[in-house]
């Protein structure tokens, strides 16, 4: 049954494409979704809503809840609509008229928002630790090939020596400074909307500052509208620290699967790595690494799609923003299975330290030997002329 | 069993990162994909590498495997990788040699082209049905509200008078102009890739002609480089033609928001096609428009994945291409189910033509006013003048 | 001076902000500016709104303003906000009465329409020809290099044989396929919105059919508010068609950069095409090519922002739409300058036929190998897997 | 002449496309290049490449060319290819073999990059000056309007009392969570890039902790190639925090054209913040909002074609990079001249406060009334649907 449900019965067209897949996206959400309201319980037992055994069964019941939802037998049935309001069906069940209260001084809005901040709290530090394995490894690489000579390429082209450890280093700095893009949208994150209740705020007195507390969050949110303003907003901000971190892999994998080429053969993939081909019974496909740049695609199209439902709403709820879930949640698994596939890929990764050495042919130097000139005396325009008569 | 494997076994974490939710998406291609395999047979029979005993049981096997997939007992499994190797390895086990034959002459490559072929063939006449249908829902509101005047609106401002039926014959010209996109979607659709193998054709003496003219294709896709080449591309087309449709959608329902907000009041949406609040007692909400607008962002977003997966990649199939499957039928299923709800709620919508009347107040007559001094011989820009002194 | 101005002078800073770049932008659209006034002028004449002397001496002024704008010597002010507004008093400057008239029975909303539709004609009919040039190139390439056999790739590994001339022919093929959608757009451009005001019509009888016939249009746009809301949209179709284009050109161009790197050396770019370094002496790059693939991104973005303005607006004209105007000729400007380089580019390719030859290593042929063993009775997997033994 | 430029001449058509409008943006990088290039010219003399007496003389022509660039009398003519080549040509003109060294051990590569970067930190400091500045103004507003009751609106339908103070606040808050994020682009964004050259360094001995110094870059960005692959990477950072801004100023905009609607009149733009109609002469405008809102769009599409430029590109310096310059500029300019014409409009704001209090229909107080229940003691599930029976 739903919340807001009376007379009139919801046609079941319009409540299937309503509902769409929430009740799915909703079950990773029910372990926030309990923990925010085990804070609202004892909120509002301490402003005297709840009497205090009400609030102990309501928190234990809560409890349950997660447990059922761990081993997959916690059911969100699309008549419910979603999770929140499985959850007060399944209070109110068991619990009688203390499930009924549960629900005072909040909406589904404020719910859904702070299921969301604790949900993306959790998946953000999961991300930062996956990076910072990720950096570990390569740094590690950048350590142990520091010496390996290879081609640096401007425009698709040998360009200038450089060393397959600094290559490598590269992509750790990048990475180190897409965790500070990370960690600010973190700290934006980091804000509690529970009592905003439908963003407009409630006449109950309510205790912001406990749940505040209770959920560990650094600062409370307090404009309500700006509370629900944020559902896709800070979405949109997590999804593009998100995108910068892909956008490197996939730039990295790019690289590996053209350093790899026979042509080039600087860099081997393990076979246990490489798949093959249904027709050619000779091929060792980097498929892996062909993933990983498709995966940026998957989300970047992520945070397109938040920021495309966002454009031209007015303030305020809309039933529009239940569509910013489902990117997001798409959006940290991609990202969370490409950061730790590149530690693994990376883990495996054989340079070839003749090939690269080789492949630095001798118009590679002409810079240098430019700079020869420049130490004798000559001026780097007059000296650059000079060498480049020869090419 | 992969058709590939031999002796080294790819890695349990980079299989499930390769596979991803791939067999899901593949289960809605088995019909089709069987479609592909039994011309693929019978051309293999003709050309003279099956017999026709083999060629007979292949087909009634495919068959099977239709029905079975129908009633949701065909499994493709993990380890399977995809629903190409799911079905040869079924026909192996069931029909030993013949099943290994299945596969000469192609290769998954222009396989799951031939299958997205078909299935796109068979959405975008789906789409354009129910495109159809719309559009005939819109031209009836067009004939039932001719005369129902309203304001017409230009910047968010009241403009010039307008009629309610006028108001819904714009969309639907404006969707019979998006079926010209969808169409010429389809036809770029409709070409045979069946033999064309990983994109490099086959030594094989194969008869492309004949499984063109089996599978109801308008024409063969001679190059096969192209085909391969227009692997996530022809996709991107569809999705942009469906973005389209969506566009309109979303800018029908943003209208019927507003038109039926009380400050407006020149629609109404049926109780049953409005859904509640969790704290408001008095809410009715038009949850149904928000999604459609919602949806917009939606397919927007998988026309952006597919285009985005095709950039920087060179010619030839890549792995990447697997992840604009998922898009491609994201999009067509969003697309499908707005314009079916949307039709359902233009069946439902309610006019209030008193409403619409008085909100014809005087000022959006000035037009008219100044074009009556113009008739008096008033050069337009003097009438036109005269008459902005009043406002 | 403005059309609407009264009393109240718009502050400089709103005024500046929202005039922005237009009357940079209206300067190329005053050839089509005046085409589609002087078909307005002749029929209110026809109607009897002009005499006979006033249409002539109308339409002669705008033939002198064409001819102005062409030798540079016609002006948008800032203060005349756009280029509607200069013609206009241009015309009351020049003729009085006649030109106060001219605005008769149309707003600047269908005047720019018109304007932009006969424009986008002549682009649309420019690209279709500068694409037919280059699809000619392309199978002019197609023959010559019918016998050059290099390697297929498939996933960035070599494949199987295939030939140059079929590789060239695979972008002609795709690019035909383009120019059906730029048809598609064309035709759907091709509908004369004169007279449909500011999307609500006016009560002034005039001839539409008439204007229509004047202007070439293929059909007349009978809804008034779609002819509105057909603005952005129709540009976005055209940007879509243009990004398919571009899509195929960026591939091509990427392939280009790869194939002439030394490690391949299948082909070779003319050193008139090539740019230098300022460091390294020795450099010969591609740029060109380079910035082909970078400009399907400025294309591709030119439609997201048309698709991103439209999201969210409700029916009938805002003044969002300008800002539609720009990536529409910057996307024309970007994909025909793109079209026409790479023919050129084209023109000097050199294929190396030896590298190409020698690059075609053993393994290459191992499908071959497994096909040989088909022809010999051996069920194809089965022939695969011996074959694969040797890999 | 170009720097690199030896026997072959550059094919016209070639040197047009490729140096497209890089000499009109680069006029505005000229005094950031010549800082960059005064802070090169020290450390050179510093190390011992430039003698004291030429060092000064670089110094002092350096200073007269930004003075020049000031002035509109610095050229970039189109032969010159870029501004870091007119800058070198001038230099060599008037100084000699002074000149000729001043690019020893650089590349136009890091010259760009760090010409850049001051340009960005320039440009984000003034971003985050004026975005304080809105964010005052709307704290005043915050204040101001402190009691003055309008309805909350969720799904665009009247919900519960709110303040228009408070509506203004939310804006506040969210820019200044906007503002961390800009920081954080700032952040990264402030490492120095000089001496990395092409990407691959130099080998002669520099001090890139003296330009560091001089340059008041807060870090060295050691990597030299990741001070290449952050070529766009960082345009992208920069971009995706502007596009947070301007995403919240649409919607401020797309609401404070609702509100000043008739049938809201909550709210009202003094006449000299509006446009007028050409052919309705009732009509007063909001256009000034209208742009704001595309200009979301604008800003919008230039991160994405940052983003889709880079997507695909493998390490190092490719000339695709130059077409991230242009939406950098651009999205700098969009946003600043946003931000602070919603300065300027939110200036002259009226608020009528009775249309606002009138607004908060009966209904609006619906879950008030269901919270007086709940304090009787009645469940709050059950006191909704007590309440919800008279709607």
């Amino acid at each position: 049954m739903k919340l807001w449900q009376k007379g009139t019965k919801l046609d079941p067209r319009v409540e299937r494409y309503t509902v769409g897949c929430d009740p799915e996206l909703d079950l990773a959400l029910i372990p926030y979704d309990c923990a925010a309201s085990i804070a609202h319980v004892k909120m509002l037992n301490a402003v005297g809503i709840l009497g205090a055994g009400e609030a102990r069964s309501l928190v234990a019941e809560l409890g349950r809840i997660v447990e059922l939802a761990k081993n997959g037998r916690f059911r969100i049935k699309p008549s419910d609509e979603d999770g929140h309001t499985a959850i007060e069906n399944h209070l109110v069940r068991k619990l009688g008229a203390a499930g009924k209260k549960v629900h005072t001084a909040r909406s589904r809005n404020d719910q859904v928002l702070t299921a969301l901040r604790l949900y993306s709290r959790d998946q953000l530090d999961e991300t930062r630790r996956a990076s910072a394995g990720l950096i570990r490894r390569l740094n590690g690489l950048r350590r142990k090939h520091r010496d390996v000579i290879f081609p640096g390429y401007t425009h698709s082209r040998k360009a200038m020596p450089y060393t397959v450890g600094r290559y490598f280093g590269a992509f750790a700095d990048s990475l180190r400074d897409d965790l500070a893009l990370v960690r600010a949208a973190a700290e934006i994150n980091d804000q509690n909307p529970l009592g905003t209740a439908a963003g407009y705020g409630t006449t109950v007195a309510i205790d912001r500052e406990l749940t505040t507390r209770l959920l560990g969050f650094r600062r409370m949110q307090k404009s309500e509208l700006y509370a629900q303003n944020s559902r896709g907003k800070f979405e949109s901000i997590i999804l593009s620290a998100l995108s910068q971190i892909m956008l490197d892999l996939q730039r990295l994998a790019h690289d590996l699967v053209l350093y790899s080429m026979e042509e080039f053969g600087y860099l081997r993939l393990p076979e246990a790595f490489c798949t093959g081909s249904s027709i050619m019974p000779q091929k060792k496909n980097p498929d892996v690494l062909e993933l990983v740049r498709a995966n940026f695609g998957a989300v970047h199209a992520c945070y397109l799609q938040t920021v495309e439902i966002l454009k031209g709403l007015p303030s305020g709820y809309h039933r529009d923003l239940q569509l910013t879930k489902e990117p997001l949640m798409r959006g940290f698994c991609s990202t969370l299975a490409t950061v730790r596939i590149m530690d693994l890929v990376l883990s495996g990764i054989v340079v070839d330290a003749e090939k690269c050495r080789n492949a630095c042919t001798d118009e590679i130097f002409a810079a240098d030997r430019a700079f020869e000139l420049v130490k004798q005396g000559v001026p780097f325009r007059d000296a650059y002329r000079r060498v480049s008569r020869k090419y």
